[in-house]
């Protein structure tokens, strides 16, 4: 679908999403990377969960941004750095369940801004349910 | 401004906040109630940033997002609960600073929906500024 | 994919469009309605321009706004009406060419909200492009 | 609070909205330009209405997207364009009365990206109510 403009694509983005300590701090891994996709996984543990028990909506959206920053960011140049400017979510049904996937792809890339949008699915006992669903939009900055 | 239903509005918001783990993992503190108005207040840790060190997006995310919902559910009655259905994200400029302020209003309190507005300032050596901006759909649940 | 509650859900689909007088004003026409989906058609004229020729953004927003409207009112029970609550909406390039195309989709239909998704179309010299696509949530308010 | 980088901002806003052929189509009418805001209204007429006969969505939609447009466009240089990236909008109340004034103000005005806010007031037998509000986003588009 999409041609990356960097080839070294799929190292960049692990390279940024390692860097970010929060990602790390809930416990979110990288698990698929495309370009113009990528997929993030988050396991359940009691510390991220609103006063029901399931998973925040924060963390809920703070998987559909990541997932849909990194889909940008897998088709910009080499020298080019991605910025969330805003997103919209959309909570279809409560996070309930032992994890959370992420899945984002870009549906247009510019040169300066991509539009993306997210799903993101809770797997309760093997089920696999739709929980939430973002579109968003993200711009190119030049390094350095 | 608004005529709470709830006269108990100011504990009930302190209780549902403190049952929120994700809140207390993050290190979140309530510092304001009122009838239909909210403020959480967040301190920089290094966990809680993205690549350059700076507030992670799911971080303004999680903030404004509670702030606007918590001011939703300062208005509703006793035997309500408060769900998020939808909010709307700008992040007008990176969240550099020792510490966020996330401020919810409430714009319209209807019977069933609540349409609420939030502002993150980040502050920087004592300075105020204006890091991302919500609109957002709330929904009154009955409990039980 | 979805089981409309109401057998007769073409019929108030389009017994509903054509009440609309915006919707005539505009030149808009209803050309497909299925269970959880509808489609709308715009021919190009001058009227509906913005200053550079092209189809003007609010026309856009308006064929969104609809197509995902009666997507979800089309599986709503007969005695509830459909009322958009919000709707976000990227325009991904502009509304170059002879027609547009809205295309609006049920992602998730509860009781009460109904969450839409919605692409609209532009046809230009007969190539199909994206134009704008929106996440929209709607409610059932019961008639009379 | 904004200072203009184009003198002639009054004038550039006003040429521009002529230009639109459909706010013509609609009888809208620009009634204020500032630094940074933009007001524009619109009187009642059937072929604007909906179902129930009040003001449709679409058109509400158009007064905010415009009117925010508008508002980015006085800040920018005068060699730039304004382009609508995208924009979300809450219905808190419906369109009813003789006729609506959509505010749009900047509240973030950056060199390439600017966001805004618009209020969507109807006026109904003198009564001022607010029926919808946007958050916005705009980029400014080097002309020619």
């Amino acid at each position: 679908m999409f041609e990356p403009k960097d080839p070294l694509y799929r190292e960049k983005v692990k390279e940024s999403f390692y860097k970010q300590k929060f990602m790390h701090f809930i416990g979110a891994d990288l698990v698929k990377v495309e370009a113009g996709y990528c997929e993030i996984e988050l396991q359940y543990q009691e510390e991220l969960s609103q006063h029901d028990g399931f998973f925040h909506g924060g963390v809920i959206g703070t998987l559909a941004d990541n997932a849909g920053g990194f889909a940008a960011y897998s088709l910009m140049p080499a020298e080019y750095n991605v910025l969330t400017v805003e997103y919209k979510l959309n909570i279809v049904s409560p996070g309930v369940g032992e994890s959370l996937l992420s899945c984002g792809e870009v549906l247009k890339a510019g040169r300066t801004l991509t539009t993306c949008r997210t799903e993101v699915y809770a797997f309760s006992k093997g089920h696999k349910k739709l929980c939430a669903t973002s579109l968003m939009t993200l711009i190119a900055t030049k390094k350095g």
